[in-house]
């Protein structure tokens, strides 16, 4: 097979590679490792649609991380996963508890409803995390018609807010969303970058906690793009490949999904994208500590740094990186790293960040 | 940035490269020039969601092709293309004409209905194609809120039976619907080979002939994966982006998307790939024509070719070479070729054709 | 408790109550007896939604109809009571194969596709009537993800065509449907008049002949407003009351539905209107007989009576009484035969169907 | 036409029609002035589906208290109107901004979100009523494709909680969502109740304030059953008529619904209902606050009376008198009065209450 590298495109560079921001995880490239995967499934025939090699393949390689019982369905993205996931664990009439912050409420227009018909109840919280006290807020009137039926719970882990559920927490939702007959759905678009800062196995604050399915995250970890639902239990799901196809979520060429995550999974090469981002992330909030008049507003657990500092300093400071503002009015920004974000990288962002503050 | 030949991965190649049959063109992997245009696009940041260079240049690209009026959505897969585009086009009300044999109709898994609510209003067609009369079957009763209002004409070029429509025929069906206010849809998932067949632009039985938004085929012409949705008509569509987005199909790393469509479309990939895998159809119904008790259903225009053989035939040979029954209980089956289908292997699956038929 | 005729009410009368035509059954009015009913439930306060005296007590009258496992669910129209029926026999991703002339398919706005994200799996069939054979072209591909799960046979009684299945004929479709892993609906919009046709107890072709779930019809005999949706076999389905509320057919008063149809169902009311309405039919097709041009196209065995003649007869026609008609290009009208029909209704109809031929 | 008193039914009575309770104005039966209207109606054919004169009328009834450009298309239920409505006033994109304590959000069962892919952006509202500024939480991000588009603000008058709008305050939310290109919805399932207590006629809180849509409430106002939507801006809506029937609530014989709508609103038997609703309530709020332990919660401004008291007592008393517990944790309980309340069910009621109070 040809040498990428050497190949002649028709396609031109319209960008420069040298240039990084602050904005968002999604914004990095591939991991060069992951690509070196893909040009390796390539060539020849492989079935379509997840019976080739690659999506079998990757199975073993899930086993190993999630025990032998889970299963991937390769997918294409984040909200695709959890639509999937969340359709698999409901029934027609079943809706879904989650915080007011989640991903799925705030971010993904609407596609849990309008997608999936799910209602989605949703509970307020201090930091992004739900715990059973909260959940039982909504967590109520099962056999009321008037009442959309709550079936499962689905917590975000690390939260939208770069928060790190500990594997105990994860527990007791899941012992108290199971108590009441609703099931556990884990979005884990940053699951990698959760587990680093926890430092334990994926599987700690999963399988072993209690959690049913995950969406769980690649692109954000390195990949070009694709994410997979994880089905840790398979008493909680039925048809996951229907519902992946009605879905709109069925890579034909599903082998170049499936390569990804097992250039991610097979060794450590999720664990290192995901330290390394964490890592830059507390150098960037350790950073922005020292710096006067910006407040960090939640623990920086993951590989997300959310401040707040007066309005005309980002305004300025987004003209030389990019970054979101997360709550506008109050001032609140967000900075997120990346497996690719350097030290550099951060040193000239506090750098121009302490400029700012101090015009 | 790296060299991915030259980069360690732990990923591990599970398929031998060499091996190729004729059971769809999505079994092919992606082409070497695309993906040297990965790579190329890969490196830095890049705003996600779209508002990327690639993205920006993409548009410049399908311009040259479909005027400057046309706007394209990179999308992942041809269903989320479809659904997306029949979205766009119609009112929660509406519904959509298209042929019984349509892809949307039946190998979608119910993605039109399901997510979106789309009644299809299917009409029996001898060889795929609509007609004028033929939509007329379902094209009444605008005014009768007892009827699912037919808002669009959705059809396939090429259709679901490897039959091409003329320039002419497209405009005949456009004129026919808009006369009765319907808007048209162009199923563009093997377009390349369409007018590769026709040996005209895409243009000619597209935008000029009067279709308003296509869903352009990227993956079977050689992309790893990704679609976009293309209008040509601004005024038949509303807020694409916030339909893509609630339809699950907003790539965040779309560079990547763009930066494949590119390749293909820049200069003459997408030809090249489509003119191959045409010619090597028409090398195959050479040599079919050839075999006594082998039957050519439809005429060969494009990639594929359908025909009738014993069943115990198609079963011996399906050992050798994969491809699929198309009515099993007929013992029709379909063979199709694609960019990377060499001449030994049409002539390779020719010779075990002969010898199973003379067993 | 006032009696309705004596109370003084604002409203006026707008129009003529010995005005008939042959239109459809759902031009009549409602029975005496059913109002009468209503006025007997009235009075005092009830539990709303369903956990009324009235609907106890009709859970007996079904009985005494369908056996003892039988449960009704009352709705508020057909349109409800079949997507109530079809999403509790069907998993997100069930389809539901039915005739192409089926009322869910033609004629409720699309309201199974839309409301419930159900595809229809349609068959043309002659006169209206499914046939395992028929059935047999839609029931295939269970295992694969891209074509819609055929999940349950739809069949009506008597079907949109006016001709009715035999018990025996219905059983064949249930066996043949259940071996298969499919649920029967039996949409029963004229119930009464298919089991008046047959002079068999309805019981005869719904539960001993294995249909599942009924969408009961109550408004075209006799009924102000209300259906049901009547579970025949409670393993079929789950969380009726859920699906009904969430598919906004739970009415509050639903004592006043539920004692409609006990008017209907206690004793004979249900069966001597539909008798009357098919014997008007049959008096109708008798006369039509005798008029040359003009073509009976059914068999004529309810209350509809479907005929071919000269398109300028009918419109002529139609300005005396109001009919539909059924494929204006063909010529072909509807004429329906309600409770409330006269023999001199029919006559004078008769009479002037002579008129207009002659002209 | 025959007396609907001197018909024999083989319906029996299974209720007593002396006893009422203060659960809900749902549980009243039909006002005897709405049944002569039905009876009035009967008899002879009305073209169904809303082609009737009774319809036709109902729209001049209609005129005169919300103007010539009002139009009423009606419904079976509110749950029905609701949804009908938000669809008539949003794209597949759009999102509604409610109460966190609207009845669309907590009593339908999540039909809007399952039936109409609707995504309520909600608000916590300290007495069920919304302001410019507590739409302001929700009111933003339009351009943005991950959050579901506001389109629409949906208030209820009176509220969940009983409390009514002011016409300026309804007029000041109108502006706002005005200016914010959102529409406004009514949802009015006890309209007449708000118009009762703020002495005004309905026009002053909906055209006159700037409403576009109202859910019009009839079943609680003494229907049988029965609501309209009723638009008052025609251009904010499109397709009524088609969006009713796709939403199953399309009702045949709609002269019975009609000329219901008209006992009401032909003079003033709408307000003689609502006005002796609230009437009781007042004197129940009156009798209550004279009871020590009970406290009274919300602002007593329509037919509803909130208090809280101890949890016993409102066991104790349930076995007396029917009504809901509100907050069972809390121990609040919701009293409704009807149109049929008298004022020695509430002296009885009362009685009760201290009785049991002070055991």
């Amino acid at each position: 097979m040809a040498d990428p590298q050497a190949v002649k495109t028709d396609a031109r560079r319209h960008h420069d590679p040298e240039v990084r921001g602050f904005a968002s995880d999604n914004y990095a490239g591939v991991h060069p490792e992951v690509l070196a995967a893909i040009a390796l499934a390539n060539g020849g025939h492989q079935v379509a649609y997840g019976e080739d090699d690659y999506t079998d393949h990757l199975q073993r390689v899930i086993h190993s991380h999630f025990g032998a019982s889970a299963e991937a369905f390769p997918v294409f993205n984040g909200t695709g996963a959890n639509v999937v996931a969340l359709q698999a664990l409901t029934d027609r009439w079943g809706s879904v508890i989650c915080a007011e912050s989640a991903h799925i409420n705030v971010d993904e227009g609407g596609a849990p409803e309008r997608m999936a018909g799910l209602k989605l109840l949703t509970v307020p919280t201090p930091d992004g995390k739900l715990t059973p006290e909260l959940i039982d807020r909504q967590a109520w009137g099962w056999e009321d018609e008037h009442r959309a039926m709550p079936q499962v719970v689905s917590l975000a882990q690390n939260t939208e807010l770069g928060t790190v559920y500990t594997p105990d927490e994860i527990r007791a939702i899941c012992d108290h969303a199971h108590q009441h007959g609703m099931k556990v759905h884990l979005d884990g678009a940053r699951i990698a970058n959760a587990a680093a800062s926890l430092d334990v196995p994926m599987r700690a604050f999963t399988n072993a906690a209690g959690v049913d399915v995950i969406s769980y995250g690649g692109t954000k970890n390195g990949m070009l793009f694709g994410e997979a639902v994880v089905v840790l239990n398979p008493d909680a799901v039925r048809r996951m490949k229907h519902i992946r196809k009605m879905s709109m979520q069925l890579a034909s060429k599903m082998r170049f999904v499936s390569v990804q995550l097992e250039a991610l999974l097979a060794k450590d090469l999720w664990l290192r994208n995901a330290r390394h981002a964490n890592a830059m992330a507390q150098r960037l909030a350790e950073g922005v500590r020292a710096v006067d008049g910006v407040e960090i507003l939640y623990p920086v657990q993951a590989n997300a740094v959310f401040a707040r500092l007066p309005h005309d300093v980002s305004e300025r400071l987004q003209k030389r990186f990019r970054f979101y503002f997360w709550d506008e009015a109050a001032g609140d920004v967000r900075w997120m790293c990346s497996y690719d974000t350097t030290e550099d990288d951060v040193d000239g962002f506090l750098a121009a960040l302490k400029e700012e503050m101090s015009r």
